[in-house]
């Protein structure tokens, strides 16, 4: 039998992205995932996840249109997210909005590639306007309207708060939405491509892979790394902390990886940009203290921090609240999702391992007045 | 790279259900499936499912209070009911409202089995009842309240037609259910477990198993064997019929399956039943067409056929509309799935595979103009 949890199981071929644990290299379509940060925006990557090219001028205005036209709330999403109980995990709001969604889309049932691709950028500019409107729904404010001249990324911020963001916190968390895009057979990405395998449709797929990414194990951590930073309060407790924790054999956020071995390429990129927010913005103790975490992790433990321990302190200092780092994720990952569907569409098998039964077989039913 | 689809992949151990391939066999908990139709109603069997024995009398009453007491639908859900499209696909239905099932349920985060039990019995019974109230709404008709004197399949004909089923059909639909109950890892029961192992909550893993169900590839299959049957007509024409599909090269629905190779034990008992409500409903017809389908593909591909063969006559004999037996799968079903999540959350390890990157790994970003 393989190892638990499939790992180290090949599950299929894909040319979405490439996880090298040992190298240390993210791969989104042959490009680093440090080179795209440094060099692209958000939509450029995204129209690379989805086309598999890079796109040129005309093709990346193509798709920011694509994106500014589909942001707005129908009003019958309006209408459901008013009525959704707002006490509700974030997630589970996210998941039946997505739901909603595909009820009221013929196009669902089309085997057109063109056509499910369209859904899918459509289901991006969705899923980033769902977020920003239930946190304020859920904090009692009337949802804010897109405005077309933004980014995705400075579009949600003021989405997320009514005001622009400034140029700065833009273009950092166009960053953090790029360098969570896509990571190959993750357990969310994983499930989209179960569903998908059974020729179901783009939001059945997605909705499952919302459920996925709403578990603890998955999309989590960076929330709790949050906690622990903010319990944690200043560099001069920070290395204590951790040795308690570690003495009682707790389990520290945001360290490990199944598959990097070497250290997660996305969490040199957060952790530049969290030293650079906190001396913006006058909060250098976040970089401080997850540096000395970091150092002593590495000491005691022989592990590095992963994409969810920097991007904790990146968000707080953006001003996002920690209850929506994981549907932040999903409004990166979605793209993500959607290629991967796409791609299990274009050559599909049904997904249907087997289990090892290890239970009895020779029992017989004996009469109820008997058991 | 193991085979396409993780076909012959064992994913993990499990004690639910056991697919015995070359033996023919279907053993829920150490029960073969035919002792079991035989012996046992639906009830009894989703206990065995649930539990891992079956219920003395005590045990299976309070089984039956349960799933009585959890029938009816909430005043959100009726209200839900009314307002979502009905020109929905009654399975995108089903999954919206079983998202929109967990939003209220402040229990989807308790780490108890017990809780977790509460709630998946609880879902079986309202996944019925939204089944049946789904249909009656799409065709404009007020929903019909349960009637707690009645079994599970009995309420469940009783709420979708508005009329107390004769014991035949009662017993017939029953054994229908509990033939479907459980098939080890099918693709939306792994979706449900690989959901499930990120500790995300019970209605994610089964709003995602829906999903997968909803797929052609899973859950449609006994819809296109009934299409074909009323295509055909009359047995004069069936042996015609199928050997000119064939000739086309056109896959014949109902046929083969990926683990069992020398038949599946529930079309044995299906077909019992497709006799025997021909010959009280004056339908010998559908019984003997399929037989004939069941010869012709014996002998040209040497394929037997699989549980969606014969359930397809099956159900429409007891008056089930053909775009409802996918949602009569998942009625059934939601016993397996939420029986598999348990046992998921009772022994977890993260489902996470890899992909085989096959795309290119040096490409350097230009910039846009030159592109």
């Amino acid at each position: 039998m393989p190892a638990a949890g499939l790992e180290g199981v090949v599950a299929s071929d894909s040319s979405i992205s490439m996880v090298d644990g040992q190298g240390g290299r993210l791969i989104y379509r042959g490009y680093d995932i440090r080179d795209l940060a440094e060099h692209c925006s958000l939509e450029e990557s995204a129209y690379l996840i989805w086309m598999g090219e890079l796109p040129n001028r005309a093709q990346l205005d193509g798709l920011k249109r694509k994106l500014a036209a589909h942001r707005p709330l129908s009003e019958r999403m309006a209408h459901v997210l008013a009525e959704l109980p707002a006490s509700a995990p974030p997630m589970s709001l996210l998941r039946t909005c997505v739901s909603i969604m595909g009820l009221g889309d013929p196009r669902a049932e089309s085997a057109d590639p063109a056509v499910q691709l369209d859904i899918a950028q459509d289901m991006a500019a969705q899923v980033a306007s769902i977020v920003a409107s239930v946190h304020r729904i859920r904090r009692g404010h009337p949802p804010v309207r897109p405005e077309p001249a933004l980014s995705h990324a400075g579009n949600f911020l003021y989405m997320l708060t009514g005001r622009r963001p400034d140029e700065l916190a833009e273009h950092v968390f166009d960053n953090c939405l790029t360098l969570h895009l896509d990571h190959e057979f993750n357990a969310s990405t994983f499930t989209a491509r179960v569903i998908a395998s059974t020729l179901s449709d783009l939001y059945s797929a997605v909705a499952g892979a919302i459920g996925a990414l709403r578990g603890p194990l998955h999309g989590g951590a960076n929330q709790e790394v949050m906690r622990m930073l903010e319990d944690i309060g200043t560099p001069a407790h920070a290395a204590a902390y951790v040795k308690k924790l570690l003495a009682a054999k707790q389990k520290i956020m945001g360290f490990g990886h199944r598959v990097y071995k070497t250290g997660d390429p996305r969490a040199a990129v957060l952790r530049a940009w969290s030293r650079k927010l906190g001396e913006v913005t006058g909060q250098t103790h976040w970089a401080e203290i997850s540096e000395i975490i970091e150092k002593v992790m590495e000491e005691e433990k022989g592990l590095n921090c992963n994409v969810d321990f920097y991007s904790a302190s990146v968000y707080h200092m953006l001003g996002i609240p920690t209850d929506l780092f994981t549907p932040i994720f999903a409004v990166a990952r979605v793209v993500g999702w959607t290629a991967h569907i796409l791609e299990q569409y274009a050559n599909n098998r049904l997904i249907r391992p087997m289990s090892n039964y290890v239970g009895a077989t020779d029992k017989r039913v004996v009469p109820i007045s008997e058991r």
